[in-house]
């Protein structure tokens, strides 16, 4: 039996490349004791992984040159030397971009593809949707009645982080690019206004749709959206850095906020966040977020690729804004 | 008998200019009911009052053209018709800067010059003394242990900054700028260490100096020295945003913090303050900075500049970091 997989072979320059990858193909290799042969089904496409790519210090090592390329998955247990996992079972861990994997069984958890289609698990109810629950709750903290805006609405933690706001009472605004995104968030997610910022003035939109200032900023996309949001802060407003999407693949480097002395006028803070320090509460978000799902408060929507070896064309994907919920690339 | 006043002639581009200024005579105006004359025997000079000659929305409106420029100070009042002031008392307000001011009775603060010298009012226990504690304690929230970093740190409120934290059991380390200041801080102080920022790598020297990361910034200056802190801090770390006084003078459109991506790295959060929104607890924060100066754990330094025609070239001072520790203009 063979595994398949996306290695990398240089660290890209700008958006990565066709030959920033090399696709190989080896023996699936059985499960050592206390371990798992998963075979994967959907793997996960997050922004994050552009920024795993370079070689710089930061919250998780960088992928090396020559490693499979590091990525979420959902899977099914082909075989088990792990007392509590068996064959069939259908369990989600960090599998990389290869068709198949082995590794501890404690580094996997176990699922019920009978709650929710299997790609969800990698979306609203994987690490985007944690990401939006306690960045939104936790770090924003949004209080009933104030306004929040999220950038990146339209994507993968962007649609969850704008739904949670709603059940909570807040106003919501979205920003996303185009057209065929923003007609989504309002009319299917029910955001009180969604802007595209590909479309016009978003300085003059917000100051339309945010009288009262921005209360909670969730921000996705960093750049110039960032710096506009900047000048249209409620007093106290809470910005949350999840991700500054429109300058992973800068050549050049990042431009800082330049309004950041907004922070000072409106007596505002910026606070970064990774969901991977929530992970002792993960089940209370799965929970919640489960259970507004079950209720129809919470819409969830996937975008898949098919075929693994679309992999490189599907990662650009999400830097070209294609996508429209979470994107997922199914293996087989 | 006249009132001798700098008005704002025109809005500076960079540096104020001469020609920003005009000096004006005119007749003092008597008190009408519930006023006072006050005499203006100090006139705080701080880094705040270039950003109220600019023309644009702020936390409190600019200084109109025409206008005496707005300024702290301290003075005698010389008559008065407010029932709990009266000839001889000592007061501070915002009496802006001219040699006379007449104010509502209820817009100044009665003071007790047998307490401290009169400057000291308008530092270590005046706004920069404010800034510091409410800045550090309330914001920054440092804890025992931590290491605290602070820019502008042979500053006004930089001094009292590093001092607080020193009292509250942290390391500290001043960032300023030249060897006389660093001396100071250290052995006049008792900083644990001061990093000349003019003098080679302040990465490196942050590094050997915080090897465990930074709590605590404190940060007066942005641009540059705020860029390399956010390399170098710890998790959890809280930045606490005073002022950008290498920024006030562009001609250019400020640079923001490239680095800001760091708040998601570390986790860490950026927070902006302003002094005058602790004004309910300023009586709380002048008791605790007036035992620790009677116990001689604050020390407290002012630099008199004499005469209030040197106003122009001693505002420059600032700016220039010819400074150390609260700058003041004597009006006599």
């Amino acid at each position: 039996m063979l595994n398949r997989q996306f290695r990398l072979a240089a660290r890209p320059s700008g958006l990565p490349k066709p030959s920033d990858w090399k696709l190989t193909e080896e023996p699936v290799r059985p499960p050592a004791d206390a371990e798992v042969l998963v075979r994967a089904k959907y793997i996960s496409l997050d922004p994050a992984m552009r920024g795993w790519m370079n070689d710089v210090k930061s919250y998780v090592p960088p992928v090396a040159l020559g490693e499979v390329m590091r990525a979420g998955g959902v899977g099914e247990v082909l075989e088990s030397k792990h007392p509590s996992l068996k064959p069939g079972d259908f369990v989600h861990g960090s599998f990389g971009v290869q068709t198949h994997a082995t590794l501890p069984g404690t580094a996997v958890t176990k699922l019920d593809p009978s709650f929710a289609p299997l790609p969800v698990f990698l979306g609203t109810l994987g690490m985007p949707g944690m990401t939006a629950y306690f960045g939104l709750l936790d770090v924003g903290q949004p209080k009933e009645g104030e306004t929040v805006v999220v950038s990146g609405a339209a994507g993968a933690v962007g649609t969850v982080v704008g739904q949670i706001a709603k059940i909570h009472g807040c106003r919501v605004i979205g920003i996303a690019g185009g057209k065929r995104k923003c007609d989504y968030l309002v009319d299917e997610l029910g955001f009180d206004a969604a802007l595209d910022y590909k479309a016009g003035d978003l300085k003059a939109a917000l100051r339309e749709h945010c009288p009262k200032g921005v209360d909670v900023y969730f921000d996705n996309v960093g750049g110039p959206i960032l710096d506009i949001v900047l000048t249209r802060l409620a007093r106290k407003a809470r910005i949350v850095i999840c991700g500054a999407i429109s300058q992973y693949n800068n050549t050049q480097p990042t431009e800082g906020p330049r309004n950041y002395m907004s922070l000072l006028v409106f007596r505002a803070r910026m606070e970064g966040m990774v969901v991977f320090d929530y992970v002792d509460r993960f089940p209370q978000a799965l929970q919640a977020l489960s259970g507004w799902l079950a209720s129809g408060k919470l819409k969830t929507r996937e975008e898949i690729v098919h075929g693994i070896d679309r992999f490189p064309e599907a990662l650009l994907m999400l830097f070209k804004g294609e996508n429209l919920g979470k994107l997922v690339l199914q293996v087989d």
